[in-house]
């Protein structure tokens, strides 16, 4: 059996990755990904075989993958972030039992929802959803169901996806659902773009303002929950612990 | 200005901690922690000078941590996972203001939910929402309500703190709730306990059989959302790029 490690590479810099993750990459033979992430990490293993297809050739990148591990060659697929969330580990887990031979190991990583939200403070520090605007693949009916009931739950709430070249109103969409649903106005906001990169910028406003913030497809928003409270240029959705105080 | 570095340390070994991680621990002159986290570092950091506090003394901590910081010396306050997360992130942030000098900066980690998916295989890899079962520091109505909308928006759950010493039923709890709310009973789940410890364990299995699971307080729970499938041990919850196949 050959190794084909889904490996989560955070922001892309190699402070932001785990050992284990650096670990699985230097074990491996091969390393394939969308080619901005590969290209991440071609300058701390420099010496690899790199396989790299261009975006919206998921199924193709993991198939590969999987043939590549599947003839005996340890393999890593690397995602941005977390595999696991919104990346490749689950489809090339789908994919696996064609492929004998080919064992998927997934490797954690850390998902922009967690460095985004350790740049703006403490945002989901309390329970919180993820949703991603991109009706790529989701219908938009699925994405403003998750969002009214994300409102209604009082969650802090993380989007990826805010925004793309052909979805320019999606941010602004969501924001009238979850004021529809009884967000208030003044709930605490905020967004990180190019999350430990260069070029980082943050920005904390109330959700009114956050409908016409001008995010790209690079930018994390951060809604904050009915307790989440602004501390100069950071958010904090508490726990609770001052209420013992 | 002093740092105080909130930092995660992921499931607690070296190697799932970030370089970003173990660069603010070796930067930091004092290590502050709930003693069995701070244990786990010792042995990275055994020169460095360490103040441990038993659970429960959150306030104090973080307090001793701030003082510190504000004293000139770089200081780090240790967390399980991610220090946002359900960590001390937030109440370092909340209680800053009273420490001049001291300034908080949040080192991200890979928390529960992340690291446990990834054993598990891909059960975050579409929206998900987290939520604590602890009502130590919530009401219980509020999770309560927080369960209901997450199962009303089909969201995939990653749930915390699934149990304690003195709430044995709140997993079945919350199981109940969540079929109430029209989750169906064959939705597959799954936990891991110990993650990335001596002595990890996962087990995938349907919503109705989660209801009866011997979970402890080193467990974190998975539920799927109605398009989460089993493949033999692991669970994916697929994005949909199977559908363009």
């Amino acid at each position: 059996m050959s190794k084909l490690y889904a490996v989560g590479i955070g922001p892309g810099r190699k402070e932001f990755m785990t050992e284990e993750a650096l670990e699985a990459l230097n074990r491996s033979e091969l390393i394939i990904g969308y080619t901005v992430y590969a290209d991440q990490v071609r300058g701390i293993f420099p010496e690899k075989e790199y396989i790299t297809t261009p975006m919206k050739q998921e199924i193709d990148r993991c198939r590969m993958a999987l043939e590549a591990a599947s003839a005996g060659k340890t393999t890593a697929m690397v995602c941005s972030g977390d595999a696991g969330v919104y990346g490749m580990a689950g489809l090339l887990i789908q994919l696996e039992s064609s492929y004998p031979g080919a064992e998927v190991e997934v490797v954690a990583g850390v998902t922009a929802g967690i460095s985004g939200a350790a740049v703006l403070g403490a945002p989901l520090g309390h329970d919180f959803c993820v949703i991603s605007l991109s009706d790529l693949l989701t219908p938009w009916e699925v994405i403003e169901k998750r969002l009214r009931a994300a409102a209604r739950g009082d969650f802090a709430l993380c989007l990826y996806n805010p925004r793309s070249k052909k979805r320019r109103d999606h941010l602004a969409r969501a924001v009238g659902i979850l004021l529809k649903e009884g967000k208030s106005p003044d709930t605490v906001c905020g967004w990180v773009r190019q999350i430990g990169r260069t070029g980082q910028e943050q920005k904390v406003m109330t959700l009114a303002q956050l409908k016409d913030e001008p995010v790209d497809m690079f930018t994390t928003v951060f809604v904050g929950s009915g307790s989440t409270k602004r501390y100069g240029s950071r958010m904090v959705t508490p726990r609770g612990y001052e209420k013992k105080q």
